[in-house]
């Protein structure tokens, strides 16, 4: 028997009761942003929930948590505060529970529906980091430039490489994003150009939102790793391929990918993702003991139209563990990118650099072709679990391209 | 004649009137953090300024921003601001002004000896961003790791090339920075190693404090750069160089960096340091246009007992104006590090990788030598600019090493 809301929800909706992601809404223009849970067609105000009391559990009752313009609070207190919370709201919202759904004037505040909200980022990020976890990415990566010889790098099957991110340029899903201008450099000893990138490319990637985080100095064990993710969202890693290949060694990619980065704005939960669980690829030769973790998983995650996140090498406790082993300390909001997924079938390869190689096989897309992006191109993921009866997911991260400032 | 303080100021002291740097302290332990700017041997309360009405001037007559736990709002305001208190500070503290001087109730609440106070970080960090941009540093670098034959890779003459930090690890001078663990890999074939890094390093920096900033997508002009860089900290970036040797390609430095960076309490704002500004050194190839700024200058500040930041070939403005050519949107508070200062001589060099040439001669040290630093080090930076009978300096940047966990 699948659990099922009063809230009507359709068979194809990504938000059904057994989802209830969390995002950051204006219910209406100019008003206080708050957090919300999304359920069918309509987002669940939590600072009206709240403010009705009926967080009525041990952690939440007297918590500000939900009367807060970021979800960083709620996400600090950690996974007794979201299992909680999820019991709370899983039974509001179901269809035998009656507090809710008889109370036509608090649901009339409660619930409002997601076409007149405006959706925000819904932490404060404070750090950015970016993994490059998916094998076959690194792989494809290696083999476009540096060719066939070596083509991984032999440090990737030790550590889930990263490089530090820029936070202030995350946006939110359907943000338009400004073709990026910096320097290039054509093949040979010419000297570089500038100006708007030729090479301009999506990446899609999945992104783990932290929950409490770590004390400088006081890593976290890989087995406890999960307790310090709060969810996923799906990411778009905006790429300036002209640029990220001039500017890039020694010190990593920097303007070519700073001008952007979009998330979707509804954070799925790890809890939300368990069903989905699904074993993470075997590691030849295996990790360091720091890394070794009891239980490997990944989820499946469909991501539309290219893949899935069960290909992803580095699991995301992996990656959360190896980023404080050295003390590194992550706090509530940080925001860890998988880096590209891309799957072993080029159909499921997760940006144009690797689906056109580098430009030399345009993509035919409904008519037109692509080696890269074209001012005006609207890119947008989806991915999604398939549930017995139902689907978790996390609806849509999208952005336009708008033209260079000339 | 020199402008003098009724404040008693040592000829050596760092903080002469001519300085006033900003920081943020607390006046005793558990009381509420409030900005400062530092006169001799006291720090003057910018709140109890502020509450006395004696911020008068038309930017700051009504603004809050000195009532507030950082410097954020504050260098958020621009230049007009900072002009305005400079003026409005070195006439309330000069020999001849009455106001403060002759209020004793006044001035034992806004005059807070030094000694008393906690000091803490002065902004909130939203990004961190390290540059590369001391040319004897990338040379050396390239020696030690890729030998004589083009030791500095030839984009770095086009770009000031630079790398994103991790911003929750940024700490106030003082605080002890704990060994970090990680991944090594010895020469050859050999499987990595796990545990306390063995080559731990400092770099000796000058690190800029953003003011304005910049809307997403909108470059800031290398000529008005400098209307965005409130003053200059000193700072370590403090490296584990056989983590980072092992994990750098091809994404960058990561856990090599982020365990620790450790920066000056006062920013010494660039009104202070324009009587030092010398000219920057002469570019070739000339810069792209982007980067062609009409008045290149540094400063000529002798860091101890190092070398001097005269040596910054990139200089903050042309760090600046690059780091937003792409569209990438600075904010109030965010650091820009100059990456590891070294001269022309061995002496002047910034880091023991270069000092030892990577432990391959060891550095004497009043009796012992050093490699790389061990556990209970302590490390302090300082620096100044000479000036006709006076100082204006930074203090001092400082950290101990603290054994790894177990």
């Amino acid at each position: 028997m699948v659990l099922k809301s009063f809230v009507e929800v359709q068979p194809d909706s990504h938000f059904p009761i057994q989802n209830l992601p969390y995002g950051v809404f204006r219910p209406a223009p100019g008003s206080e942003p708050r957090p919300g849970v999304a359920i069918g067609e309509y987002v669940l105000d939590l600072s009206v929930v709240a403010s009705a009391g009926l967080f009525d559990g041990p952690v939440l009752k007297n918590s500000d948590c939900f009367n807060q313009v970021n979800l960083n609070k709620f996400v600090g207190l950690g996974r007794p505060a979201w299992k909680e919370a999820r019991v709370t709201l899983q039974k509001l919202l179901s269809a035998t529970e009656p507090t809710l759904r008889d109370n036509p004037s608090l649901r009339q505040k409660a619930l409002v529906p997601v076409v007149q909200v405006q959706m925000l980022l819904p932490v404060v990020i404070g750090d950015y980091t970016d993994f490059f976890a998916s094998m076959h990415h690194a792989k494809n990566c290696g083999l476009i430039f540096r060719g066939p010889e070596n083509p991984i790098n032999p440090n990737w099957f030790h550590i889930p490489i990263a490089y530090h991110g820029r936070a202030s340029s995350i946006v939110i899903s359907g943000t338009d994003i400004i073709r990026p201008r910096g320097q290039g450099h054509p093949p040979g000893n010419s000297p570089p150009y500038f100006g708007p990138s030729r090479k301009l490319d999506f990446e899609m990637e999945m992104a783990a939102v932290v929950g409490p985080g770590n004390e400088l100095g006081k890593p976290v064990d890989v087995n406890e790793a999960a307790d310090h993710i709060f969810g996923l969202v799906l990411m778009n890693d905006w790429s300036a391929r002209d640029i990220q290949a001039w500017e890039y060694v020694p010190l990593g990619p920097f303007l070519g990918k700073s001008f952007g980065t979009t998330i979707s704005p509804w954070i799925v939960t790890l809890d939300a993702l368990e069903p989905f669980a699904s074993d993470a690829p075997k590691k030849n030769p295996p990790p360091l003991p720091y890394l070794a973790e009891k239980i490997s998983k990944n989820y499946d995650i469909s991501l539309q139209v290219l893949g899935s996140s069960k290909y992803i090498y580095w699991t995301i406790t992996q990656q959360l563990a190896h980023h404080t082993i050295n003390g590194c300390n992550l706090r509530p909001g940080d925001l860890l990118g998988t880096g590209t997924i891309s799957g072993p079938e080029p159909e499921s390869y997760g940006c144009l650099l690797e689906l056109t190689w580098n430009g030399q096989k345009p993509l035919s897309l409904g008519g037109s072709t692509r080696k890269f992006l074209e001012d005006g191109d609207e890119v947008i993921f989806t991915g999604c679990c398939k549930g017995d009866g139902y689907l978790v997911g996390f609806g849509t991260c999208s952005g336009k391209i708008l033209p260079s400032p000339s």
